[in-house]
């Protein structure tokens, strides 16, 4: 079997199912490999950020790593920046980059490029193989390695020439599937100092985070919270939490962290489950990074890594709490919007429109700051966040999301800016048939930049700094782009045009895209 | 002043007077700095790889530094592919990243990435700035390292912190120009023992590249050439060669290794001038990577680092070779296509219609190769290659070029494949006026790698892997893309529309695509 063949079959053995690539010459016999293992089905993306922004929204769907395969240095560079938003949101994925033929890296030819230098910073483990027989065990072991509860990124570079060898005597086990939990579930006394915070009297805050955000985990944090008057906050850019009618709505965290700092006012027991002690996202002059209010004990009830879910249930058993206090978000029941198109009207609009089962790709920005709140009460869905802060994420991540959950509507919430970035995503969506509906909130301006420059006191821009942070002119015509990535898409100025918009694209079960004109405020 | 402005204040006392830039909140104090320091023109990419690219474009046309402004670990990662492109076409290249604020970076908010291990493999310079009161010394130690000859990548790392601190002693001062050129001219024993192997009356070629592909050096080499009747080559992907009537013609080495072993065949004696001994661009199971032919010796008469034009120049001068002994092209005179949309048609009406002084960004791949040699009688005009084998490199740098020479046609030779790499640059062509013909040599496929398979020894194709080397469906329709980026473009299907469309956009000074529909072989 040549490497190439065995490198597959032994993902097939592990369960991998779904390839997202743009490959090259040193992973052609990956590619011939495809006819002979038909049970993964491999998905052509025009960029490389969008392969790996894919993997990340199945892997973040399904819990299983997508594979993806990259083209030596400059193709993996192509993908690093969603490699990084799928590392901090701890999504399996495995990723296997194709590198010269080991005799070929001496000559240093034009592609040669330092592979593991720029694939160390986004991998939680690196592997480069070294001879064809050893594929199938390092494609195991790189299997093994994204699923590190709750996930991890594995980067295997494989030379071409081990790929194109035959190596008769390849054989691939098949394998009993145990994904590794390297930590115990919780701390016992991890479980005991948080009971005994709650029972302080004290001011208590759950912050929720990662696993912790899934409905038993949501369901628990309520009870204990209810129990003992604590205040439940949902770490700033969860990966993935479940939502809507019948399950407890969480406030999040704030992006600006003088707002986060006043959700976390007077908490004197700051309870992580899941989630990290609150930083600011950018250092701002004479503000603090370290968001914990002074005088307030932090404790650690579980780590993203262990299983905070299940933590927070051993509490409420544990104490005996009744299932039944519960806080369940009613349906909300939103009207149409009418009038001008704003971040609200928009909000309000898919808040009221939202289908039963949706995955919201959440890359809106300073104007979609709404929508999260709007669908508090809307139909039971996921909502997945920039979880690293590169933008170029929602659409790749909605185009995962959709191959891996194809009976769900996705929703994508994009800004002008960051939709630029992997707008290539539009192409795969057309070629596999995707039922994503993506929205962009159209505000001709990278207008979080603008909000940035005055709050680290440099006032507001100039006009050369001003124009710099423009979109326009030209305009951005989303609807002529994405027509010529062979995506149907419509426009909207008004309220009602939007709504008109949305509910056909809620009605159909394929790729459409909606140019949302907000008014400029 | 604040650290911001002093960074820029430094680099435009040494010149710089571009700036390419898709910043973020990190480096908003240089963004701010920009209105007091109007000298310097920013111009805003919507991916960091189009500011990458135009700035290799810009430096390739001007031999002096861009500054690229990017932001963080994931944006330094999307401008990586083109500083790879830059770094092997030795392009003096500025690139200033931002980072988190010092004091910030432990906490390990969601953009904290490794900055330095991305950057090193691109970088032939690199440093970390400690101090606001040093901003302005390594400012220009980093301009200081571009100019290098023939040029280098240099990337300094400025936290945020350093940028919004006020300095209050900052000078600047007023500099002299003097790119650095650490190594000697040429080695003299290297001149002798080349006019040694001419006069060896043994089969001598010539393989000319990066500074010695301009006039003085074609004029000298062909003198040398027809004295001792040596062949002259030009290496595969030059940086910039000139090219046209009035200077000698080359014969470019193949991307084949198999056609360039032939066109090596029979050579006693390689002399290097400013090129590299030549190798394989990818390996291939059962062929040499290296090309140089068995029983020839290579000779060195100077590297790229050193002054090849020059070399070549004293050889001449050294033997007393009359200047009009150079084998000058005459014009061609090429008619103008009719018939079928192909590869050949293209490249006879470029070839007929390519005006003085242009620029060409080749990226055509696998349907460009018609077109350098059809170009080989057409007025003066430069090429520019894909140095590094990045795809997603043709489109910014046309755009780069542009900026760098206003008053020059730029024609953008693109396959479908790669400029969907970097397709954005079309909407900053569109906002800055640039005068920028592309054209989309459109297969609809990834053609380069159904070739590479075969030649792999894969055979062709099975059905899934050959659907995952094809473009469509659904089709690219980059007339709908161009428009919605703000740039008017039209389509052809035969050799006629496509002379239509490109008198057009040549007889126009404003940016203009052709989709050119070929002909499925």
């Amino acid at each position: 079997m040549r490497g190439g063949e065995s490198i597959l079959r032994a993902l097939t053995a592990c369960g991998v199912d779904t390839c997202f690539t743009n490959p090259g010459t040193s992973e052609i016999y990956l590619v011939q490999a495809f006819d002979r293992v038909p049970t993964v089905r491999p998905i052509l993306a025009l960029f490389e950020g969008v392969a790996t922004g894919a993997a990340d929204g199945y892997g973040r769907m399904t819990k299983k790593p997508a594979l993806v395969v990259l083209h030596l240095g400059p193709g993996l560079a192509n993908g690093i920046a969603n490699l990084h938003n799928a590392r901090r949101a701890r999504t399996p994925l495995l990723c296997v980059i194709g590198d010269h033929a080991t005799y070929h890296k001496p000559y240093d030819s034009p592609l040669e490029t330092d592979i593991d230098s720029l694939a160390k910073p986004v991998s939680n483990w690196f592997h480069r193989s070294l001879r064809t027989e050893d594929l199938v065990e390092d494609a195991m072991s790189a299997y093994n390695a994204t699923l590190r509860a709750p996930g991890r990124v594995a980067t295997l570079v494989v030379s071409a020439d081990l790929t194109w060898t035959d190596h008769p005597g390849t054989t691939v086990p098949s394998i009993e599937h145990n994904p590794t939990q390297v930590k115990p579930a919780w701390e016992e006394n991890a479980l005991e100092e948080t009971i005994k915070a709650l029972r302080s009297g004290e001011s208590c805050t759950l912050l929720l985070g990662g696993p912790a955000l899934e409905e038993k985990g949501l369901l628990a944090a309520s009870r204990i919270a209810n129990s003992f008057k604590a205040k439940i906050l949902c770490e700033m850019l969860p990966a993935k939490q479940q939502r809507g009618t019948g399950l407890p709505a969480l406030e999040r965290l704030a992006y600006l962290g003088e707002l986060a700092m006043s959700q976390l006012d007077g908490t004197r027991h700051l309870i992580l489950v899941g989630a990290k002690a609150p930083v600011s996202f950018f250092a701002y002059p004479d503000k603090p990074s370290y968001l914990v209010p002074e005088g307030c004990t932090v404790h650690t009830l579980a780590t993203a890594d262990e299983d905070p879910a299940g933590a927070l249930e051993a509490i409420s058993e544990t104490l005996g709490l009744d299932p039944a206090t519960a806080t369940l978000q009613p349906p909300s029941n939103m009207d149409l919007p009418t009038g001008r198109l704003t971040p609200e009207t928009v909000a309000q609009a898919i808040g009221a429109l939202l289908p039963e089962g949706a995955i919201v790709s959440d890359e809106g920005n300073t104007s979609g700051i709404f929508v999260y709140q709007a669908t508090a009460g809307a139909p039971r869905h996921d909502w997945l966040c920039l979880t690293g802060g590169a933008i170029g994420q929602g659409l790749p991540l909605a185009t995962g999301a959709s191959v891996a959950c194809p009976d769900r509507k996705v929703l994508c919430l994009e800004s002008d800016g960051s939709a630029m970035y992997t707008i290539q995503s539009l192409w795969t969506q057309a070629r596999e048939g995707l039922d994503v509906v993506t929205v962009i909130l159209n505000n001709r301006s990278y207008a979080i930049l603008k909000f940035e420059l005055a709050r680290l006191g440099g006032g507001s821009p100039g006009p050369i700094a001003n124009h710099l942070l423009e979109l326009s002119p030209p305009d951005l015509d989303f609807v002529s782009i994405a027509n010529g990535l062979g995506v149907e898409a419509g426009r909207a100025t008004t309220a009602e045009e939007f709504v008109v918009q949305l509910k056909k694209a809620m009605a159909e079960q394929r790729p459409y895209l909606i140019d949302a004109i907000l008014e400029r405020s």
